[in-house]
């Protein structure tokens, strides 16, 4: 067999080849994929004129646009390795993480100029303007010939202490990994799709969506810089979108807003949404059944490139799991109950070598989460194994109350945590969100648990939050909670909850 | 990343996981994946026992049947290489080839046992009998590591001259191969459902389902040894398949079997037909309508494991095209419009070296296929380059005038070749083969030719045969009927058409 390299190289004239009229557009223009992978090219030699080594770490700054796109192809091109940064850290991370990464270059959005001042390495280009120039004035040459195994592109995890985690992404990783997602059972990615992911760009490659659709060749739509609710529908029904994804918080404010305008946007009745990053309640679903919206819940982690499952169930109960393992992702599970996975698109280490006891001595990821499978393989999470609460001897699933509370009526969201009890080790104390209008009645919500879970696992107290606190990816800040739940029921620390 | 190597233990071991009660069927028994892993391993350690060395190639002379499907696997996972024999070749060609393969172990239904006398290599280890002593008797045992470059299988092409071309398969490119053509836009394979294919597992991979249904994890039946359509209709209707796949002259048959017995089987209304090995016309998809199932075209070769396009349209005039080339299959077309091709399951070189003209100096296989691309990059083939006719310095596609005649009622099938002229150099002659009743009317083929061709491309002459002569791939054998015609037309030899 021949010795063909998968890498994003081959993607890329793939797409210019087969598909060059097919649509990209972002809020600020339209291309399609013959100008996108000129413009990629045309960056890559740019790059490497500068002086740009194979290996080299490109950092981005930038939203969900097409210039991000040209990115994520034309820094690989070059052999370079690009590196978007979370824009919803502090730049306090970003210069820790600028230094563990020690990136060459950067293109920074000049609308996050201000909030980067001091932090750029050596060669930062201001997009638009800077950007432009540099893309203009690139001369064609010959670019380094890729391995598949060379690196091509790099994300950090969101975690909040220790030093940063990166994952470095190699050709290979992406290239298997589309082919992965776009299955029957995953996304089920078609040429004739048009994918809007509300996924930030700079969140472990999009979950993989601008690899895959340029993979399958088909329409990309991008939101731009902030977006709301509206202006997202607005986009998905202007541009008949058919996939989308994003997690859970990003996807209610939408229910919300077509609740809010009902007949205001007519959405493509094929639009599947990807649901990822956090367990979704049975009361979503049901949400997005209402408006008529397919839902495919996945699951995946940073240094899984990141998907790890995908549900196949589009109806019935076993839709809210988080689905199968992908083919080539094989699992575990630890005496804890803990997943543990290996496969050509995971992690063996992070980079620099940080936190290496993520990894087991034989090889596999552990990935924090404490899961089931069913007797069809479908995975469902039932806790974060440090959000797992253990009270006398048995332990309790913050994920199961949560999910049963927000079915309630009155109930937003919720999240439950542990807090330490003399006799019981801990206790959960269930955090609520209410719907505009509902009124507090913990007294309601436990006769509710009480119907699906024994009294034991229900939880002792109920705080009513305006808001739930979260991390820069969106994920519930159950370590904020448990800490202002320490301050309250007068522990000294938080620690004394941490697990981990 | 994970040093992770694409083997088909890997999908074996999924399957096994995942899937353990998912059915697996011949005429013969019921099994699941959980009981043909196990078998498939049981063989494994009892070659590797018996002295089976790594590269070491393990020859079939078996049907399609659960046996064939362990062996497909269980072969592999010892180190070994699966080599079926073509079962529709003469035992002088299997000497040749088992000659070339030098292959140390042979697997042989006890029902071919006569035809195969004095042929078979060292260990010839009978199908039932000695092949389940083997497996009963197999004890566990470490079996050596495998690499993904390492080869897991091997085919000949049917060519009827020269020396054997075998193409050796690594396990990397079946793996590569299984995930492509279960995309939405190829073959569309989901979890839920059953495949009975009609190609031959003696076929270049039984065209890939056999791997691809495993990593899916979808239900598989086997029609058998020798089958008819009525028996495949049994099968197609008493299992509910979803996905099938076979060349078109068997399609026929069963087409013509469902007319002749209308209501008599309920097929799955899911039903899709992968359609290769040779173009079909416009008229047998209409067939396929009328009975409400699906027709998915593909292309490709023994060369290419085999798959090299499938066409997304399944319905409209484009679904007739060979369709569009699998992610990471790069296509390109030389001055004579011949396609050339590489990727990562396409064979840089036959086994042995033979035929090395088959390949580009800059190492692309020659495809001997005359191809046009349309604006949606869908492949039509024009001709084989060998079938094409030059004529007064224009050329004629055979495959264009046999897919309009075989839309004539009173034809059945057609093959068009080239016949020496003095004047224009060559000049088509068809071959046709009439329905069931319907008389000879080379006038009236004349004037319907005409509706959609120029005059000097319709055949001057016409022969009405019984049927027409195939290879031992079933395929249109134009290497005997150039032979019949040139005998016919006086010329002193055949070579005078063949353009080699």
């Amino acid at each position: 067999m021949m010795p063909y390299a998968l890498t994003l190289a081959a993607i890329l004239e793939r797409a210019e080849r087969w598909f060059p009229n097919v649509e990209l557009a972002s809020r600020e223009r339209r291309s399609n994929y013959a100008g996108f992978a000129a413009r990629a090219r045309r960056l890559a030699w740019a790059l490497h004129a500068a002086g740009l080594q194979p290996g080299d770490r490109v950092a981005t700054l930038l939203w969900n646009d097409l210039n991000h796109l040209e990115a994520y192809f034309g820094v690989p091109l070059a052999g370079g390795v690009v590196h978007p940064l979370n824009l919803r850290q502090h730049p306090r991370q970003w210069t820790e993480i600028l230094r563990q990464a020690a990136d060459r270059f950067a293109l920074v959005d000049e609308r996050l100029l201000d909030r980067c001042r001091g932090l750029l390495p050596e060669h930062g280009i201001v997009v638009p303007g800077g950007y432009e120039e540099l893309i203009a004035q690139a001369t064609p040459h010959d670019l380094p010939a890729l391995k598949e195994e060379d690196g091509a592109a790099m994300g950090y995890t969101s975690g909040t202490t220790g030093e940063p985690k990166g994952v470095l992404y190699t050709h290979r990783a992406l290239c298997l990994h589309a082919l992965a997602i776009s299955l029957p059972d995953a996304l089920n990615l078609r040429q004739q799709d048009c994918i809007l992911s509300l996924v930030p760009m700079f969140h472990a490659n999009a979950w993989g969506t601008p690899h895959a659709g340029a993979l399958i060749g088909c329409k990309q739509v991008f939101v731009g810089a902030r977006f709301d609710a509206e202006s997202a529908l607005d986009m998905l029904a202007g541009e008949q979108v058919t996939r989308s994804a994003g997690v859970p918080v990003i996807w209610q404010g939408i229910l919300d807003a077509l609740d809010r305008h009902p007949g205001r946007w007519k959405l493509h009745p094929d639009l599947r949404v990807n649901l990822g990053g956090a367990p979704a309640p049975m009361a979503l679903f049901d949400r997005f059944d209402r408006h008529g919206i397919t839902v495919n819940m996945g699951w995946g982690m940073t240094e899984m490139t990141p998907v790890g499952t995908m549900n196949p169930r589009l109806a019935g109960p076993q839709r809210t799991r988080q689905g199968r393992l992908l083919p080539f992702v094989e699992g575990r599970v630890d005496a804890a109950g803990e997943l543990e996975v290996r496969g050509p698109w995971i992690a063996d280490q992070y980079f620099a070598g940080t936190a290496p006891e993520s990894f087991t001595a034989d090889g596999w990821l552990r990935t924090g989460d404490v899961v089931a499978f069913d007797d069809e393989g479908l995975m469902e999470i039932v806790d974060r194994a440090k959000d797992i609460i253990r009270s006398g001897g048995e332990t309790i699933s913050s994920v199961a109350l949560e999910n049963a509370l927000a079915c309630h009526p009155a109930i937003r969201e919720a999240a439950v945590i542990a807090v330490p009890h003399p006799k019981w080790q801990e206790r959960p104390l269930a955090c609520v969100v209410l719907r505009e209008g509902a009124a507090a009645d913990p007294d309601a919500w436990r006769v509710h648990l009480e119907v699906t879970f024994p009294k034991w696992q229900c939880p002792d107290d109920y705080r009513v939050l305006e808001s739930l606190p979260r991390t820069a990816t969106g994920k519930i800040d159950k370590r904020a909670l448990r800490a202002a739940a320490a301050e309250r029921y007068g522990t000294t620390t938080a620690a004394v909850c941490e697990k981990k």
